[in-house]
């Protein structure tokens, strides 16, 4: 893809100094080519730009002192990475139109302007705006509604009922809708037992596992994207929710009745059980976990690894197993590392008013 | 779906109260519509019924006292969902028949009452029960064997000589019987180095993968149940198996050789290596992992987040990393939590002994 | 399948006693069939071996002190499980040729001796060397590359541009080449905020999340397999990148712009957060986490369920949330285990002292 200089500046809203070049892409400043923008989006960066190259650089820069030729100067680097990024993705899609080899029930509503792939199967009264880019193998169950311009990559699932909005983006073989693990035992389960007893199991008993339904969908906001391979059920009666803004990484798991607030992240393998609300802008690290039936506030943000077994108020940054204020996380490692030289002061100590008693 | 009260509660074994009226649904008491049965199934939903309507209520509740008009009294509110929301599942699966986009091979059995939806693939010498609903894209490998009953969602993976009983229930884009993560090197491995060293690596040396191919199977016993994107690996020789009336959450890991007992839940996430064997009735939270080649007995409870790297014993309750007692576990984070008036007391008690010695 | 132990002895480049039997397969000892050679890998399954029997055994075993009448002796057991089940695995892929259900566009090479089963989809411009195996509802995209003798499972996605070496091994509905997760805020985000602050969030705002595009690759070396169900991310600007000879088991994710060196093996459920440095040989346990931007050095090994938040240096052995050294997480167990002892000392001592200064 070719651009100009000020094409990018024009898309970044940025300005730009220098010669106009045409680009074919863009380059980390290291492995950049002679057609290439170099993105040197941190002061790291700067000292790998080639003399006589093209640069992205933060405003206040001097191009010159590095040798650049022209650059293009941003006042937010990351966030230029987002437009630049942009502007050079070919976005490819499945061809336009729909493919012979999909299978469309002659009830759903495609919008103008859809490329839907090979073996795609899209059921019963599905209704999918417009410009909708399905990739192959893709399964839209019964009465599923998705909203316009959505991004759906190969092999996802979207079940029967749920309903997405505006400008969706679902990555490979990820699940919308997949029935939510909820069971029930005829008597009183050993799980059932513990939370009563702090723990202690009073009797072991035979327990066989009823299934409860999942009849409640999946009621997904605008602007969401959703990773390869993550899963979120349905609800019980009502709906599992996730609001708008929000964006889930690859092999996330969100339980049935879960509701996730707006403008949320979530990273990779992050997982939330059964009937746990978050609020609205919670940042999960990597492989966090957070327990059913609780509530996390507003704004909260718990770091890579953070088990979470009780409910968080809004604004803290937590870490840890189980999850702590992520100041007393740290203090706490430090006071377990600063264990044996406390047990040396004990010992010593006790030796000393030993003796002392002795002479006493 | 249209249900009178009487049908609900002879579905649920339970007795009703009041007028018959039909229902077409169920829901949460605050989003009871005039047409649907509110579920009350715990104290706190009482406040929420909405005066008028039809609820669902624990045995010993007055209807009146809460407006209603009709109910179904039930004894244990958490069982009656398992009854009332398969009542209520219009359980719709592919459509009758096996569909022309399918592929079979001719030498397959199926069963009679079969729906298998487009673009499923089934291989040679396999063989499927009565009334099988296997959704779109699913792929069943040569001479697998399924029993009755069986509904398999889309895009799930059964691979070959799989053995599965009645009533399996498996969820979209799960995968069972890949091959075994099992790998040689020619000499010893820094693994095995550190297992003999306890820990310090002697040497460091080239190590290359040789693979062991996976030639056992995968055995599933009667009424097990597999969530979305969950992987059960087959075994090197004998067959991983998981035993009757078990479930797996979505995205959960079941190494080669592995033997699940029976009635066992294992929540999202959950991991168990290679070659472990876990007893009946385990129940495992979400992400809780397991070490290889070790022994989870009976009845033993891992909260969430657990992380078991040896042996339990029968009906432990356990949490933590490592994986303790749950109160051996709640006092140590207790003890944690009290160290810097540890660390202030001793530093004290060092200043008083000092003066002590100095006055002696 | 029909094997002599001559011809065993010879795959696996060991020496054979006794009389010469045709097997039809192997077995665990305590499972060993009449036309099965048994598997005494280790010491605890001498005992189980069955009289008049054909095993595999370490050498310097006496087969006629177990009762065997012919056996393999090797040199190193488990390498011998290796050769040993690759000379029994039927190795079995789809038919050979190209399915008629299968959608290669015209412009895509594969190489001789290719197996492509139903409903794949090749796209424009792939190159795929020879003997590919090629499973049920794979899905290839534009411009990938792959070397010969690939086996692709069943539902597998590889993404536009991916590269990959010779023998690739990819299981069912892993994902290769997924956007990865990177996002940024028009304004400084709560999470860019703590890193200054140490944990402390000065306010709270509304952040909506402005995508970065991925238009990097993946690009993988010889001899990777990668598990069912794991996640590749494509890079931002330049490749993600898996070295030669690494194994990925399931479940397992790689963010965006990674390196992984060669020869490592990453264990299920491990994760691996964007732009981090993984070294050669590098062995992480199942459920592993490691931060984004850091370094693991090479040699490093972790065990299972530990969280890596900085960088690692070469040779280490780690484990724990924050991983430390094994032997320094050891000794911290113990002493959180010894506290409730030294509360207690602590108490007397203050008794004593107190009595010793009343005295006084």
């Amino acid at each position: 893809m070719t651009l100009t200089i000020a094409d990018l500046a024009r898309a970044l809203d940025a300005r730009f100094w220098g010669w106009l070049h045409c680009r074919d892409g863009a380059s980390e400043p290291a492995d950049a080519g002679p057609n290439q923008i170099a993105l040197a989006t941190g002061p790291d960066y700067l000292p790998k730009l080639k003399p006589g190259g093209i640069a992205l650089l933060a405003e206040g820069t001097d191009p010159e002192a590095y040798g650049q030729i022209a650059a293009v100067l941003v006042s937010r680097p990351r966030l230029a990475m987002a437009g630049l990024t942009r502007s050079f993705d070919p976005a490819k899609g499945p061809a336009a139109g729909i493919h012979p080899a999909a299978i469309i029930d002659p009830s759903a509503e495609i919008g103008e302007g859809a490329a839907i792939g090979p073996f795609v199967v899209i059921g019963e009264g599905v209704r999918i705006g417009r410009n909708a880019r399905i990739h192959s193998h893709v399964s839209i169950g019964d009465f599923a509604r998705i909203g316009d311009d959505a991004l759906i990559h190969a092999g996802a699932r979207i079940h029967h009922r749920v309903t997405i909005g505006a400008r969706f983006i679902l990555h490979s073989n990820a699940v919308i809708g997949g029935d939510g693990f909820s069971f029930v035992t005829p008597e009183k389960s050993g799980v059932e037992e513990i939370r009563d007893n702090l723990g202690e199991r009073a009797e072991i008993r035979e327990q066989r596992w009823v299934r409860i339904h999942s009849l409640g969908g999946v009621e997904i906001g605008d602007d969401v994207e959703i990773g390869t391979n993550a899963c979120i059920d349905r609800g019980t009666i009502r709906a599992t929710r996730i609001g708008r803004g929000t964006k889930l990484d690859n092999l996330v798991q969100v339980g049935h009745n879960c509701e996730i607030g707006e403008d949320c992240l979530l990273a990779g393998q992050a997982g939330v059980a059964g009937s746990t609300r978050v609020g609205n802008r919670v940042v999960l690290g990597g492989k966090v976990g957070v327990s059913d039936n609780i509530f996390i506030g507003d704004d909260v943000i718990a770091g890579g690894g953070t088990d979470i077994y009780t409910n968080v108020p809004a604004g803290r940054v937590i870490l840890g197993s189980p999850a702590v204020k992520m100041q007393t996380h740290i203090e706490a490692q430090k006071n377990i590392r600063r264990l044996p030289r406390l047990y040396t002061q004990v010992a010593q100590l006790q030796e000393t008013v030993k003796n002392l008693l002795d002479k006493g």
